[in-house]
């Protein structure tokens, strides 16, 4: 051992520690590992790797690594330039109690945080249980046949909405009428997306306009905020039938908790239901994450956008969840898709439906109605007063009072006094109380609005006298979360275990490696965990004052930065709350732009064939045309077809979507002159950013040629995965693309502290918004903030470059087993190989699938199946791996390999095998019958070292087509897992 | 359902809903088990069980119970009121950093958190692994054989190394030496536990007492500080080699820090060392709770005090860990033992062996090397400020500096500037530095010692000219951490994999309840171990002036009024940082009581023949000699035996130890009589609080005559068992003997900001401090507070009739499988029952270790196996199980009583049968060749739920003879493991 002693304190400071925390291989093992592919230093394979013309030849314009310690007291100092004021703001965000049980078992715990989308469902029951719970609470709640588990937020759920019912209405017409007593970010972003599909927002805002937009015949789908924004509520049902008189569809918008009490909008002929889950514990984090919700009539099910969980049976017969309909919408659909949803809001679902597991349909009730009859005392005494609420006697939990010009001068004496109201409609305020409503906080409401000498009422004398304010035929009457699971496990104890016997059942990254393809499932560090659940970013409101909100917009406006610096461009939206939204709003900024250059007739989108799905769906809702170029014999993007197709639709050429490292794990030599050959006809240039992770301080493609990215935070810079969400996909893109941005709320503004106005669309030529909050999921931002600070210049580019040796390493060693599909310069891939399955298939009959599934009986998450070309499986180890992660995962491929050779030698049966019969649950392997034709050790423990240390899948192969065949997306009655175990 | 929308405000308001999280069934369960038991409702059960003559008439004189958010909310504003300074101040306390990953998922995570001592080897197999690795850890820094896991602080450690020596030196004199530059709580501590053994201590306060110490005759043991107290280093070789010419040993009190660059104790000759672990990652805590340790010789193993992890090997002869030498000390000794430790610090062992498994022997010599370079630049600089440090010119980490008239002036504007330093002797102040020292620190303090003009130092010009204060002679050579897994696990992946693996071998109560009779194994909810990380509360010195600790007084003196309330008693100390200690502690105050009024002499402690083995060897170490009384045919305390006792030793009668309700599980109807007739012969009555969670709200020992109790805050008060510490056992007495409760430090001065001076003992008539700290675990004492607060008297009351409900409901249930050994009044028992598995030995073979490990086979821990009879099993469900998780455990015992049954019938074999065999392991079931006499289903899904959920232990029954035969407490060569796993 050396003894450093001696050393010089600056060389012991060692600022750069957790580089060495985040990097999985040591320098040792990097030694080692370079050694294999047959490099001397991490700079003579990354020239080997990535092209000249791309290269970056200055380092990161980024400070130096610090300490964990440091970056922590760092954003604790930003943390606390946020101030916390108590919020009645509400308009779709309300303050709420995260249970602690749930907060540290579910929110800060690995287990859940780390995991993926459950696409392998073998290892994803415990998180499809509880999205299940989800799918129940919402479709319970709502009146409604059938919800899915989830989408991004309320406002973009109401775009989506919109889209599935001109996908679904019989009525013809291009106009959908909303309400206009909605929230105005639900009406901004509907707006944002009707416009590129030709479709037309009315607002009808006064009764009269309602009546009239109704009446007509030129709109397939109407939207309803029920409560209203303001507040108010009424029995919607004959307008239903009016909506459907005129074959258009009724969506309404809603807020769950207040639903716990009132007729539901099914009982009302909803058809499609929206809403958002925040109030079920989830913090407001200034905008988010929050799980939105759709829910809709068994007749649409097909058509829904986002995942839907469904109950499935195992090869053993055994009930069993999956991702059901997954092979709908962009999966297959690309352009013809309708929506561009991938990530969902898994992690924030999870919380949501364990909030409704922890209080159960009674808990819920008395929360309800706790908020209710405080409103409804608040009213009271505001009466008392001498302020009356306006509009109607009728409330859930929000109250408005016309304060014409007293308003701005009572709003600031409620932020003197440590309370933001929402200001609206120029003289109006409105008030919505929530879960953590106090009696001191009524008080404080009197004090705000009757002055310091008011003598306030009696709280108690106003509950016995005032009336309820949800009118008698308003009041709920069905039952709703009868299912056992929410009414067991109300203690504690039973609540603990509940959550930890789900999260046993899933593999996640507290396990074991993910070599998750185009998905980048690096470390999440604890350091970058820690300052999302402190109160100076959780307990912000999106429309606080931006005087409270100094320190998020220090961290966003230091984010944007840092992200510019890294990709080459010149400005970054961080609204986009997924990458798809990102896809998307660089797409918008893209066609803003030709606009504004009087060239809005450009339209032709050009997309090679080995694009994401996303990438295509998200053109067609730009209200673009795609057309697909080819790819040559390597894998390779075809530069001679994108030429042509450039040349072909030069007059109309919109934009080119790369992929850069291509989607085949591979440096293309071409980019620059691809870039070049779309300028010269027009066209801009579109970077998916899902691959970035090859690229940090190695390449930047802002500098060589592209327009605009989008970012996957999720990916590249440290998100959790969440089981599937929450994801934040920033546009970045270049000056002057920088004007067509979404819009940082320029209706609902965050750097002024003036009123809300009902929204009129955004300004002539600029973007809108394409999420509900400025800053989309805020609360997350911090995570990315600490990951750059903690790795600083030297981290991020060494972080990529050990990526690129991961990736090769596996390549390497797993080549005299499965040859990698498509190599590039120097043979090499750069952060992902994909292995060519196929000629075993053919073989053996064995699939890439069996191999998936038979990589659980050695604990291990599958890599990417089948994406981007079918019969592959793409691995990305990610820097976070060390060499003893990659050579178990190494370990296992090449026994598996064995084991096919195995049936190809004719040792093992062509049919009954240990991969067709993958994976193998405990109860198979320990059963007194065994049928198989090979041993039982063989099944269980492939390799000596699983005997230390064992992942027991909870259910065999899922079927999938019985899933698709027999949909069932709620809660199982108890009845079948008794069969299950009697089986 | 019922729809409380007209529900008063009041009643939504719902203050008491942590009382229905805390316990576990709900009131249609309580209804439904009340039913099972006969009785209509809680009150009449408890009338039925509890005796008139001790049952409270009042309720508990407590505020109302509060939500989780108010508590919350009142704690912080309680924790604020502490001031974190910078912490200079040293004296065996040294800042340190948490590793964030280590915070999440082993402190903050209830896998760790809830487990328990790990008697049961089979399902503690990952935390024995990690202690493993701390006794690993402790041994070679120190070049010792053998080190434990753990003791309760270093002080006393200290006391605990002097009594290990009394009895194992040749040497025959009482005193020991004790270098006069230790720590002086360590001195402290060491007096207190001396004087009732009739041991000296002759303080050694200069270099000339020292060597006529060492030189004379009368001494068994001499004690080292190294490094010293105030930070000077030599080499001690010379000196351990006199004291071993005088037949004594050497103890040495060192720094696990410091010797990664120091030569160690081993190579100078100790015999035994201890230490505390706090600086390897735990944080202050204003004095705990932190592992010690004890590391010795191999030939003082056998009588080495506290827990011992040892390998041995399982019934299918793969490697394993198990508590070694178990059967030694209070355990079989009992009034022969010499030590009463039972609990260790299990939590705290873990962080700190997890810390040097996260930072390795490279990272520890970084850290340490840090601290000794800016401890050196330190002394540098303040010489060029005129400032010379004392006494010699070596130090690791701590520095001395005579200011005579200035030394107040110069402490208070550190505190001024934000940094506390230690005062010492009057005009000494002394500096040390720790792995948070920063270069601003350093400036901070010469600015301090400077003045505001000074002009400062550079620290780079002086850390090119400052010498190392490391001796050559003393730097270590030795390597240390050798083994794998101090080298393995350094990035964050494979740590958090790490201590994900091990946690999943482990059961604890967040996979299953714990009926562990004795112990109470209670809900440690969530809200309740939140505020314990909160920097408030975990950076805070135990030495801060008291200023500083605002809080932490609110705190105490609120848990203390708060324990006096529940037990009737009127003074409470926090100080003892165990159930024995407190044990301990209420002894001394008993004697000191007896001194004080002239009657030393009485020496006599009756204590039955039930008792558990702490009893007998605390009174042992207070110098009382026990005489045991009987129990009768029922199990209860014999009275008359205790009159004819009292009686008989009248004149010399100390006190009476009795345990209440007995350790039976029984309400004893006479135990009024009892203390009536313990005080009419002049003895004090002390009532064991070990079974305190059957009186709380119910009966308080203090008001039935009760002179002083100790507590178990980690039973009773849920503070969670931390898989074998910490534990917190206050001690509350009668008015009498307050004024003999432990010093709260009249020498390390809490209230007062004065010097600290070398201790002198504590004042004439007063009891010494029996732990390092004033209040012992300070930092865990917001969780009792929290539950308490939480519920309120009436959740308090209740929770207390639900325990008793559980038990009964559990005894009922299985009485036609397992009759209850012991009942009390009504034929209803106590919060727990005693099952007697003894017939069933006779007629099967089957004993109740067999049960035991069967029912590891079921996912339960086993309760207390063969205490406090032989041949049992005793039950306590705890309030804070649910029904349901009553009758699995209940339907797991009628299961293995019917596998008896079925062995009884000679269905089942005699020896190959499931439980026999129990546990099976995965491999065991999964393996081709399956010999036994019964199924693999039977052997693992003896019930069909299982097939739902299964833990599956990680070895089969270990073998505990072969263990204790082959002391091995080392990290396992990795060897054996591959010897295992090709098994």
């Amino acid at each position: 051992m050396s003894h450093p002693t001696h050393a010089s304190l600056r060389d012991l400071e060692h600022h750069g520690a957790f580089i060495e925390r985040h990097i999985g291989p040591d320098d040792a093992e990097i030694a080692r590992m370079l050694h294999t592919i047959g490099h001397d230093s991490l700079e003579s394979m990354t020239d080997a790797i990535v092209p000249g013309s791309i290269k970056s030849t200055a380092p990161l314009a980024l400070p130096d690594a610090i300490t964990e310690e440091d970056a922590l007291a760092r954003i604790r100092a930003i943390a606390d330039r946020n101030q916390v004021l108590r919020s009645f703001i509400g308009q779709g965000y309300y303050g709420t109690f995260t249970p602690n049980v749930i907060l540290r078992n579910i929110l800060e715990n690995p287990a859940w945080y780390t995991a993926y989308t459950p696409y392998q469902a073998e290892i994803s029951q415990g998180r499809m249980e509880a999205l299940i719970n989800f799918q129940t609470l919402c479709a319970d709640l709502t009146g409604m046949d059938i919800a899915n588990a989830s989408l991004l937020d309320e406002a973009t759920a109401a775009a989506e909405a919109m889209t599935l019912a001109r996908r679904s209405a019989r009525a013809k017409g291009n106009v959908v009428v909303v309400f206009g007593d909605a929230h105005p970010q639900t009406i901004e972003v509907m707006r944002t997306r009707a416009e590129p599909l030709g479709l037309v927002i009315k607002l009808a805002d006064s009764a009269e306009a309602w009546d009239a937009a109704i009446a007509a015949d030129d709109y397939f789908a109407a939207l309803i905020q029920y409560p209203a924004s303001s507040g108010w509520l009424m029995d919607w049902s004959e307008e239903t039938a009016k909506i459907h008189a005129k074959n258009a569809l009724a969506i309404f918008a809603t807020d769950l908790l207040a639903l716990t009490l009132l007729k539901t909008p099914g009982e009302m002929g909803a058809d499609i239901v929206i809403g958002n889950s925040q109030r079920f514990g989830v913090p407001f984090g200034f905008g988010g994450p929050h799980a939105a919700f759709m829910a809709c009539r068994d007749a649409y099910k097909r058509s829904m956008p986002g995942r839907l969980i469904g109950v499935s049976v195992d090869a053993q017969g055994n009930t069993a969840y999956r991702l059901t309909l997954q092979t709908r919408e962009q999966h297959i659909r690309r352009e013809k898709a309708t929506s561009n949803i991938c990530t969902a809001q898994v992690l924030l679902a999870v919380m949501a439906s364990m909030y409704a597991v922890y209080h159960g349909p009674e808990g819920l009730v008395r929360i309800a109605s706790r908020v209710a009859r405080l409103t409804a005392i608040l009213k009271a005494g505001l009466e008392q007063l001498g302020f009356t609420t306006t509009h109607h006697d009728s409330a859930f939990d929000t109250l408005s009072l016309k304060t014409g010009d007293r308003t701005d001068a009572i709003a600031a004496r409620a932020v003197a006094l440590g309370a933001n109201l929402r200001t609206a409609w120029g003289e109006y305020l409105c008030i919505s109380l929530d879960e953590t409503t106090t009696r001191a906080d009524i008080e404080l409401l009197w004090r705000i609005f009757g002055g310091d000498d008011a003598s306030l009422p009696s709280i108690d004398a106003l509950d016995a006298s005032a009336p309820s304010l949800i009118p008698e035929t308003l009041q709920r009457t069905s039952p709703f979360l009868t299912h056992p699971v929410f009414n067991s496990h109300h203690s504690e104890h039973e609540m603990l275990r509940y959550m930890r016997a789900l999260a046993d059942k899933d593999l996640a990254m507290d396990r074991t490696m993910i070599p998750l393809g185009s998905c980048t499932m690096k470390l999440n560090a604890t350091a970058e965990m820690i300052p999302i659940t402190w109160p100076e970013f959780a307990n912000i409101h999106p429309f606080a004052p931006a005087a409270q909100t100094q320190g998020y917009q220090e961290l966003i406006t230091g984010l944007e930065a840092q992200l510019a610096e890294i990709t080459g461009y010149d400005a970054v939206s961080l609204q986009p709350n997924s990458g798809a939204q990102g896809e998307y709003a660089g797409l918008l900024a893209i066609r803003a732009y030709h606009q504004s250059r009087g060239e809005g007739h450009r339209d032709i989108c050009l997309i090679p064939e080995s694009a994401h799905g996303t990438n295509p769906a998200s053109a067609h809702l730009c209200g673009m045309k795609v057309v697909v170029t080819k790819c040559d014999a390597n894998g390779n993007v075809d530069v001679e077809d994108i030429r042509a197709q450039a040349g072909k639709h030069s007059a109309n050429l919109a934009a080119i979507m790369l992929t850069y490292p291509s989607t085949h794990g591979v440096f293309e030599e071409d980019v620059v002159a691809i870039c070049d050959a779309v300028h010269q006809h027009g066209g801009q240039v579109y970077t998916d950013g899902a691959n970035m992770n090859a690229l940090v301080g190695v390449a930047k493609p802002g500098k060589w040629g592209s327009d605009v990215s989008h970012l996957n935070l999720h990916k590249t810079f440290c998100i959790p995965h969440g089981g599937g969400g929450p994801g934040v996909g920033p546009c970045a893109v270049k000056s002057h693309l920088a004007p067509f941005l979404p819009s940082t709320n320029p209706l609902l503004p965050l750097a002024g502290e003036g009123a809300q106005r009902a929204d009129e669309g955004a300004p002539e030529g600029r973007v809108g918004m394409v999420s509900a909050a400025s800053f989309g999921s805020a609360s997350i931002l911090p995570i990315s903030w600490m990951y750059i600070t903690l790795m600083g210049q030297q981290g991020l580019r060494k972080a990529t470059q050990v990526a690129l040796l991961n990736a090769n390493y596996v390549a390497r060693r797993l080549e005299a087993h499965y040859p990698t599909l498509y190599t590039g310069r120097n043979g090499l891939v750069a952060h992902e190989c994909i292995l060519d399955l196929r000629p075993l298939k053919d073989s053996t009959g064995i699939s890439a699938e069996d191999v998936a599934k038979r990589l659980i009986d050695f604990g291990f998450h599958a890599p990417t199946l089948s994406f981007p070309v079918s019969g592959t499986l793409m691995v990305e180890p990610t820097e976070s791996e060390s060499q003893g992660e990659l050579d178990r995962f190494i370990d296992a491929m090449i026994q598996i390999r064995d084991e096919i050779r195995a049936i190809e030698n004719g040792q093992l049966d062509r049919e009954d095998n240990p991969l067709k019969n993958a994976p193998h649950t405990a109860t198979a392997v320990t059963a007194s019958e065994w049928t198989h034709a090979y041993p039982r050790e063989l099944a269980a423990f492939p390799l000596a070292s699983l005997k230390l240390q064992k992942y027991w899948p909870p259910v065999a192969r899922v079927d999938n087509v019985y899933g698709d065949k027999n949909i069932m997306c709620a809660c199982i009655p108890v009845d079948a897992y008794k069969d299950d175990v009697e089986a």
